[in-house]
């Protein structure tokens, strides 16, 4: 019978593929594999007992109504909960303007799903974030990739790629994935002028924005939208699509990200959630608001802080300590990546092969690349784990490298 | 700026619309309504107790683990458990067949993804299940529709639909959604042979089999595909993807449905998943397994029957006393829904309106048309409420049909 679906599969499942991210995660499970490969926060700092105490209240309080349907838009109190934690970085919106998703990997899909005909163009970094690429191929997106130096994506090379006419742009401003880069303000501003000379609408993704270890924070592109501060302008009504998640903050089990949308996008964005699984859990998104509210995720997010720091900052010592002077990688300010890059002879899905053998893994760079590249690349996840296992793991990685030196010289 | 995001909605977005059903809920929200408009299960009937102690198990004993990210697919020992019941049913699988979904909505919304090209026509039931319209209508669906009588599809008009080349199958056999009707095995019996002789696989839905308060169980389409008996055949390697979903057994609110599928669509289907959203709630998923286990899952099923099966009797009674004489309704053997067909002189949409003011609401036929139909009919759900707010929202709208109708006379 295999045929008779074979023969039926949707032209955009040609472009569905497996992550190479996801197929690895498989291959680092035993834990004697010490694996940089996920994007993982830390989970020995998951508020666990604030989550029971959380899960209790709600069920005891209102667990008739967190088990029912709910409004496919969101949990209202969480979304005002959002609307003033958005507050505080200059973006000014009431609760109407946000849409909880199941993730920010599903703010992308529907993004996806409202915006992307089949061979659209969008405007992406080189690298860009995975999961992006793969909920737009599945809308047959086509991809114009603009490369990243040390302050972001390459604003000389930007101006053509606008002019060649995508549909949208995609950015990660802050300690973007993978790079751990940051747009300076300089550039945010310059690409905020130019998306809009061209005409072009921006999505900008910030899962990693209060994980800041150092440095000024800088004003999101959903501010730095000059319209949004004229007073004729109602709320929220400019050329920015705003996503994030709870996934760093608390906990990516829960699936909780949002989209931060003008009205008559959100509009077609409900409508699109509806179908696309009618709501995100209503009991996941009251324990979570029970959880973060009354400033436990301030106060949490500043322990993240402290504790990813020094994990961020071993990583950079054991990098300087144990990897071949050949190789350079990126100091983030915060986020959860480093991005190493290799010399050009070695090929980093073969490195990875022998470094599973060492017991250590990471994500060669090509998957990031919408358009080919990276293979010399890799990225490297600092946050799950301790300082000691992230030296150990560098340490063995450094000798795979110079062994492979070795043999390609 | 709103025309910058107007130009740039995909096609897809002009067939997705908010549900009537969806609009119609937010009516309904003041409790003075009783509302028959919903699909809602008895929120009385929550397993609240066990799911407090689930939670508390699942975060003291696997809290990292559950609130990491997880598998695509789903988290294994729910699957397993999903394959022992099913395997009651006598459908053969693996936990390999199964996918875990955000609700059985996403099942709908990922096979979309799938298999639907735009243009490509699905056979369908008249009236059918709107969440599945509204899913497929973002992949830019055509629809061939049959209509229903007491016994399901009416196969005479079946042979002449699937001649027309649909490219799937789509059906409730089971107290179908919005009708409450049952599909004999006759008939079960003969859509396979046909869909099997015009080559079209078949998607059953299958979200209320459980709740039978009557009558003998049918074999479900999965098990009546013939190819699946022969030894040669792998486990499930047959012409029919299953869905079913938690939301009836356990609570909606959870978000948990899955799909059974042979081995070779389950690949692209969870390639479509890790787009999608990557993954359901891991959190949810163990939870769920750990309330469902152990037999509890049998238990409170068996209490759901007793409850629902009263509910539904008390509407039907109330129906027969308080309705016209003009109208008739049909007497399910499971399942949530009464489908009632008013006099064709009466327009459902129009009643609603008068309902709504005398405090009762119900959802209006057309929503469940994929080509048109139903203006004469309506759906009441029995499911979410006592006996006697069941007896008093009748009389009520039984008052209001009369009236209709004496003014449409």
């Amino acid at each position: 019978m295999s045929t008779l679906w074979t023969q039926r599969y949707a032209q955009r499942t040609q472009r569905m593929h497996s992550s190479a991210l996801g197929d690895l995660l498989k291959l680092t499970e035993p834990s004697s594999v010490i694996s940089f490969a996920g994007g993982l926060p830390a989970a020995d700092m998951f508020p666990i007992t604030e989550l029971q105490e959380a899960c209790q209240r709600v069920l005891a309080e209102h667990g008739a109504r967190a088990l029912q349907y709910g409004p496919t838009q969101g949990y209202r109190p969480l979304r005002e909960l959002i609307t003033r934690h958005t507050a505080r970085y200059g973006i000014t919106i009431t609760p109407d303007h946000v849409l909880v998703a199941s993730g920010a990997q599903q703010a992308l899909d529907l993004i996806g799903k409202v915006f992307i005909n089949p061979g659209d163009r969008i405007l992406v970094e080189a690298p860009t974030h995975v999961g992006a690429l793969q909920a737009w191929n599945s809308y047959q997106a086509e991809y114009v990739s603009v490369p990243l130096d040390a302050e972001g994506i390459q604003m000389d090379l930007v101006e053509g790629a606008l002019r060649s006419g995508p549909k949208l742009l995609y950015v990660l401003p802050n300690f973007h994935n993978p790079t751990g880069i940051t747009l300076s303000l300089a550039r945010r501003l310059k690409l905020m002028a130019q998306a809009d000379h061209y005409g072009v609408p921006i999505i900008e993704d910030d899962p990693y924005g209060q994980l800041r270890y150092e440095g000024e924070h800088i004003a999101p592109l959903a501010v730095l939208d000059g319209r949004l501060h004229t007073r004729e302008a109602p709320p929220y009504s400019g050329n920015v699509l705003y996503l994030s998640t709870f996934s760093q903050t608390l906990a990516p089990g829960l699936r909780l990200g949002w989209i931060i949308a003008p009205m008559e996008v959100m509009q077609r964005l409900v409508h699109a959630k509806q179908g696309a699984d009618l709501q995100t859990s209503l009991f996941v998104q009251m324990v979570a608001h029970e959880v973060a509210q009354g400033g436990f995720l301030d106060h949490h997010v500043r322990d993240l802080r402290v504790i990813y720091r020094e994990r961020r900052d071993a990583m950079l010592m054991a990098l300087r300590h144990y990897f071949p002077p050949e190789a350079t990688w990126t100091e983030p300010q915060g986020g959860l990546f480093i991005w190493v890059t290799l010399p050009p002879t070695l090929d980093a899905t073969t490195v990875l092969q022998e470094a599973l053998a060492a017991n250590v893994a990471f994500a060669p760079g090509p998957a990031f690349f919408a358009q080919g590249g990276g293979h010399h690349m890799m990225r490297l996840n600092f946050t799950c784990m301790e300082p000691d296992r992230i030296a150990e793991g560098i340490r063995r990685l450094g000798g795979v490298l110079t062994h492979c030196m070795e043999q390609s010289a």
